[in-house]
């Protein structure tokens, strides 16, 4: 089996972080407005603001946290390469989604509309935390794609810490029912709560 | 006759394949709908978001392949230069492609533009082919270009098995004017094929 | 407190900046014209030119100093990486207040609309400035982050420099309501003032 | 004065390399159209089909050209770096200026509309042979920033041959009054000379 290095799929992965990140700034588009109005005009497009403001941190933190994971991996496989591709698939589809709970909030806050485009955006997030948990998983199943300076042990518990954000994740689907703008505020809070957690597995510092 | 090392090479091409691949999310964009039809106007779209699932995974594929190949080559010349740009630009026209085939199966899924649009989606796909194959062709025509532990003989088996790429493609050009939907499908099962396949000069790892 | 090489920091912002940069060309679109009058549609359409001069150059000043700032810092903990996230939030923006700023300016040069897109697009500046102040400050607090090589005195004097941009930048916002096209062209002078001025902590070679 | 190396200023370069060769595919749209005329559609759209390819070889081909220059530079001065970014500029020009030649060409192949279109996207291209000697001018200047083993008689023998460059591309402003098509034809030619030319200074190959 053909086992390559990282830093291609890092640099490629890095790539399509950043373009998809800086993408979401096309959802947002000079409002038509009446002369003298456009104050009022940028607060009615608030939806669409909230929404890229959520987006980009969610898409910052996956970044960091795909980051922290790669650290670990010291090769990879077919099949690790086929879940990261899955995994970017979800990114990129990310401001499609964006874009499309902008759109619905901006008609109607709570209507089954922007319910249903609510639980699209939280289903993408869910199913980008099962991409990233069966990444971890496969790389520390027998320890073949880790560093070799990785504690076992260490490497189990992360995966059990990955398996939270899946509960976490599935409610806000939930919630996507309840109310669309909460659901996005909680979105933006766990993006908040990643950016200070640590990382999975500690990159402690062993020399540059 | 100047011949430079791959890595800018390498830098380059990965960046227009993530931008690439991250440009396919513009073509889907919210649909216009009346108040509480979203769902039945998102299940409407469906040829933009297959489309999208099977262009984001041939991107990916051939990113790999792209990386698969590049491994066995130690330097460029500028012919090898030309065919790369070549082959990026078919890349870069696959979005165009997958608008073109997605507008057209969203009007009518098998009428003589759907299978026109099939038929160019199909073409791009044949002609990336050929742009690999020479790509292989001239890096290991002579040896002079590949790392010095590729076995030529293995070598030319590879260049061999690019040929029947050839083949599959050249038929899903025939398939597209027979039912469009299945030549899409088709496309992504060869995605899916070439995910799980060895790389065609194993990448056995010497060392890191 | 896990401690992360800036490699990748490095290689994901200049992702972010250079398609940032590229995308501002997306606000430039061939004008609607009667046949024969191209060249007079263009003039008229100078507001987006001007603002997208600006914005480039501005968004590749920001870039060198970037680069700048990073060269100094060795390591990274969460703290910094958000800081640059935010700095990198605001690179993202702009490429929209250009549209924003070009519209209004479009619609009437000095008018209480174009003045506020000037305020927006000021206040913009101002939070970079903000931000790059304080990653430069968190990574020079206590000398914890930076490269060995760099003098306390020194980094303390930068801390110094980067506080005179703020004030320039408020003012900025404040003309904005007198002329924004003078407010656009003040920005334009900034960034060339910092072309040519120095690094903040110089990077004087050492060995390549 | 602050020098500093070269890799970051390529990997930015790079960056916006990779995203404008990418963009002009955004220039490409599925045609309108009535029911089984996709065919004709398209080949109604051949001046968008031509530009697109003209101006993806030509930045492919800058692309190749800066990174034969950049070989050669061992270090980067604040000026050198401006120079670049202004070269990075008219690159990423470039995408509009081919929009809104095909755009013009579309309307009317020949009219004074299509000329001016034409004009301004040969004078973005000997802005950018301008840029590109100057960047080089200064970088051989007196040998300063130039590698060692760069010999400064074949440097300043590159500087002359650049020279050439300026003469023709002047020369397809006034073509551009005379025939938009040929013009545009002209500037494919030119890219494909450049393609198979020698580097200005040859990277003979030193070790890897």
């Amino acid at each position: 089996m053909p086992w390559v290095e990282t830093k291609r799929i890092e640099a490629f992965s890095d790539g399509v972080f950043a373009v998809a990140i800086t993408l979401l700034v096309l959802n947002l588009q000079p409002p038509v407005h009446a002369t003298g109005h456009l104050w009022r005009a940028l607060l009615h497009q608030w939806p669409s603001y909230a929404a890229f403001v959520v987006s980009f941190f969610v898409i910052g933190i996956i970044w960091v946290n795909h980051h922290g994971v790669f650290r670990n991996i010291a090769q990879a496989d077919r099949i690790l390469i086929f879940i990261n591709l899955v995994l970017l698939f979800l990114v990129v589809l990310l401001p499609f989604c964006t874009a499309l709970l902008a759109d619905n909030l901006h008609r109607d806050i709570n209507n089954i509309d922007s319910q249903i485009a609510a639980a699209i955006y939280s289903a993408t997030m869910l199913a980008m935390s099962v991409a990233f948990q069966t990444l971890w998983w496969w790389a520390a199943k027998d320890g073949r794609l880790l560093q070799h300076h990785i504690d076992p042990v260490q490497a189990r518990a992360a995966t059990k810490r990955f398996g939270l954000g899946l509960v976490v994740y599935a409610g806000t689907i939930a919630l996507a029912f309840v109310s669309p703008p909460v659901c996005l505020l909680v979105h933006f809070l766990i993006a908040m709560y990643y950016v200070f957690d640590q990382l999975p597995v500690g990159g402690r510092r062993v020399a540059s």
